[in-house]
């Protein structure tokens, strides 16, 4: 049987990979899709993946596509679920989506990925891979096994997997693009303040305050201090100074879609500075009307996207009431960020809705 | 005709004072309401108010009153109006029932504010008058007159009014213990930051981070860092706190009852900060379901409030449902404060509804 | 001065005329927009209209834009505010439309109707009238002098207007493609049960039962009893149809939009009817969770219609909402009509999401 | 073991008698809870028990407490599914309440019940198995051995089972009090109308229309035409009253707790005819922003009861607020019933909202 496995280098999936091929019969076929990760763990990846005899090994540079058709439509959305601003959740559809495509070049019979039964991957996974190749089986080794990560790391010992992280310290990292996850370890006590060694996108380095100006047009950011860019650039660029500042650090109990209850820490500083700055536009380009009746729909479409519903029709349908509201959505934001702090510091928008005629009580009523 | 004029000694209600007694030919029963304000203004008040030839003037101590049946209600349904925390929305209509009440013991025929026909003020006097005391007349001179903030300088300057305001900032404050709000001047002008010099409540002071611990029971604080408080001293001490290290400030587009957008600036330390902890720790100890309904029915709440719906049945039907919420809410919330920034840095609770053993991937799922 | 008046041939309307010749000074264009009116009635408005001494008269078949463009968005939203398919709030903000582009056509300096200053089409009217010629002057005559029912006799009277109805009866009636509207008199009495007399469509003159099928394509009905119909002709055909069956009374309390309550009666046979199967339809055709987003947009669409907000920009984005869910809605319903009541008695449907397989209590689980 | 079965003598629960006994070598209890069935029915139920060898049987009369804890809350929360009163889904709570408290006093070791694994029951009871005798082992032979009704009925005639239901029609019944479900058979063809033969309760004998009044206080029905009355009783009456003109028919589609379409048909005369009642009540005597968020209210409460959380403390806390609607709900509606047709014919209360003064054309607006 050939199983093309979501392959990020980590402990899991490389876990998997073994497991596919000793306990399943595989012939492993490898995928990493680049929504986001640094050239070097591209390049680890590749080489883990070699080192464990897989047949083939692609790298998928996704980048583009996923700022463009899922981190836009996310800051149009001000995409949250409880605070999170769905960074992995927007990304596990598209990666599932170029597995697919992989497995059905390759003839492959099998998909496969490496999450747990306790989290939400394994559905938002599941999702994409039964609706696009019905056809094909479904591995998912930890799951199947209900390996814990104790079992995995000692597995991995055992085979002589290669495998980069410090065992002790044993956080599971995930990142893209639009964020930075960190579970596990001492996070898992909600009691306990997270160490400051979890941030790597976060480290205060500025020396002082800095301002920004992002400009948007139909709701989404075009350029940064006056300057065009693309969507990767944009917003990698935004996570760079955010970060610098500190800005975008999460600390959260999260309902997963179990039901379970569980203690998340992201870094999102460009998410989280972008949406500040796109949700503050809205409120001088927006009627009241609308902008209630978009909160209404913002976490109808959150919840969704968290859930692994990316390719549900309901999605695209709230899509296209969210899309119509955003072509009034234009303007430029000044954001002042310094020391974890971000703050709205101006914006003009020819949109603009705010007459100081009407609002100051320095003019009359007119009747 | 005797009228009783809610007088809080600044400019609006001073030049008030002069036209009723002028224009209404009213004698005129001046009444501070003590919502959180300082000994010096309360006094201050009071003298401007003799000097005005009043008939008589009050002062009346409402503090404890609205800490604990205003805002700890705020707090439960972590009242926010597209952001903003309700602070004088919640005051008005405690201020507007005292009033009341002094004009039904003095005998009074007509009750007075100062309050402009473009703010939102206007409606939260004018409901509680017309509920409370549908039989005395309301006069509002400011808005009667459609007088500009600039022919209120002029009025008074005239008039030889007593005010104390530097004319050339000419912001227009209003504070109690939730909040501070500052309007007016150069902050017409969305596209510009706000100057530090309005801020009064958030200059930074201190010179490092520091945790405070908030205690919550039924939904409300009861202790800071241990030591057990009453609603006021507790809220007065977290606006110190929380203010030195420069956090609560707001800065926003908001859309007033009228329908016009406004850009207004708020200095809220207090609730910010409590908030803050409060919305985290209902998401350690409330059910998804419950957390869900509650994030529908607080928008309902905050509109309610923000438009002088007070005394609104609704708004009692809603409280009804958001007190059945908040047995479950109580434990203990660390919250980190520094330079502007505030995060919650921990919580305990006997009604936690995480597991460890159900979220850890270092557990096996239990079959 | 020359003003363009929407013109029914009713008392109102006729009154106004005059008011507009006399008080004024107006030359008063008349124009009758055809929304689904008799032919007797619009041959009797223009002769009431030249016995008026009116500049001119125009006559408007809008029924086809009407019913494709107005009635098949409402049937797709299963419109409804509190009970009414909104006949008449659908068809205002048309003919005001229509008014306007004659007064633009004939150089008109002001735009005429006839609505009361308590009821709702005056904010129909208004809203289009200002939103599309914001130029011209809105004149409404009974508004403007407070005029009552009686008055108004009264005023026809003197002043010999022609008018046809009898005044011992004195309803006040409304009617298009998609109902008619029968109010005052009697009718104000809510304890009362609404004679026979006032009803014209739905009078029982069908000796038994009858069954129609109704085929639905992208959300709207376009085949009766097998035959492909036009919507015009479908609509009125199902008007007929129910019609003779008693079917389609409607008897409620109704909140204006000045929060006045009002007792309606209404006789809507097609609307209640093809609303029925629609929604019936949707039911089968439709998952779950899309019926309950539907479902809570609807009564925002009808509350914007009833406003007489149709062309609000949030309506149209809530039919782009609505639009994407109707490409499923396709389908055969049948009706089965008798004694005023209505039932569907089956459906089938390409589209039926129905399982008889997983269903059934016959069938095993499929493991 | 000993298990106590809820027991209702139809076919799947006799089945379940004898595959206790022997597959599960039990000791078997059934009890019959009467809410809302005939005396006959009751009386059959305890022979067949017998005849089955059961070790005890119980007949527990619990209309009373059905009628008034349970129906009419749904009375003022205008109970409704998709279209379904929730008649079942009302009475399981309650019923598996009373198997529990029976199991606790025989000191049984298991509860067991008649439902299958596809349909809404098994979670109806399993919900308060759980949660109110969780030390207690669930059993649900039907689900468990995936038995179709086919071989259901098989099994019975190989054990001799007594079932009195004609093997031919092969519907399945289900009946208390709030109505009367029907399934299975032909009806599971959505595109068939429902044979006359499924109807027991809406049999049309009246000879011609009837009018008859409720009479509510605080949100429920006290008095039937002018005599007060028990709420068993009233809705008894009314069930028999809406029954012989054919009232109370619903023929659906509905979308099951496991996300299944079924197609569903119920009788429930007294739940239909008193719910129209109320509801339109309700719009004489509620303002509109309190009807809005009640109606915004119903659904969630509604679906919570259709899913089986009756005891979620959601339900309870949605309960506290529908309850504070329902004071103002009082007054006396007349119905108008004839050959399946109900409709409101006339309203007067005490706490009417409506004044002619206001809504009349004939009367001036009060300036």
């Amino acid at each position: 049987m050939k199983a093309v496995l979501a392959y990020s280098g980590g402990l899991d999936t490389s876990v998997c990979v073994k497991i596919l091929q000793e306990k399943y019969n595989c012939d492993v076929i490898t995928v990493t899709i680049d929504v986001g990760i640094s050239e070097s763990e591209l390049k680890q990846a590749e080489e883990k993946a070699k080192k464990l005899g897989v047949l083939k090994h692609f790298t998928i540079d996704a980048k583009e596509e996923f700022a463009r058709d899922y981190v836009f439509k996310a800051i149009k959305a001000n995409a949250s679920y409880e605070g999170y601003p769905l960074s992995t959740a927007l990304a596990r559809p598209l990666t599932a989506l170029k597995v697919v495509k992989i497995a059905k070049e390759e003839g492959a019979d099998a998909l496969a990925h490496g999450a747990t039964g306790k989290g939400n991957d394994q559905f938002r996974f599941d999702a994409v891979f039964k609706s696009e190749a019905p056809e094909m089986k479904i591995i998912a080794p930890v799951r199947e096994l209900n390996l814990t990560r104790e079992e995995s790391i000692a597995y991995a010992k055992e085979n002589d997997i290669p495998w980069g992280m410090d065992p002790d310290k044993s956080y599971s990292i995930d990142e893209n693009l639009w964020g930075r996850s960190i579970e596990g370890g001492i996070l898992e006590d909600p009691s306990v303040e997270p160490p400051e060694e979890i941030y790597e996108w976060t480290k205060i380095t500025a020396s002082g305050p800095e301002t920004v100006t992002l400009e948007f047009k139909e709701g989404v950011p075009v350029a940064l201090n006056g300057t065009k860019k693309g969507p990767v650039e944009l917003i990698q660029e935004m996570n760079a100074i955010a970060g610098k500042h500190g800005v975008g650090r999460i600390d959260m109990i999260e309902d997963r879609i179990l039901g379970i209850k569980a203690r998340e820490n992201y870094e999102c500083p460009g998410a989280v500075s972008i949406i500040m700055a796109h949700k503050s536009l809205e409120h001088l380009v927006l009627k009241r009307k609308d902008l209630k009746l978009k909160e209404a729909v913002e976490p109808v479409w959150s919840e969704l996207v968290y859930n692994g519903a990316w390719n549900d029709p309901q999605r695209i349908k709230l899509d296209a009431f969210i899309e119509s509201t955003q072509e009034q959505v234009e303007g430029t934001v000044k954001l002042k960020l310094d020391k974890k702090y971000c703050a709205v510091a101006g914006m003009e928008s020819k949109k603009s809705l705010y007459s100081q005629e009407a609002a100051s009580f320095d003019k009359k009523i007119s009747q």
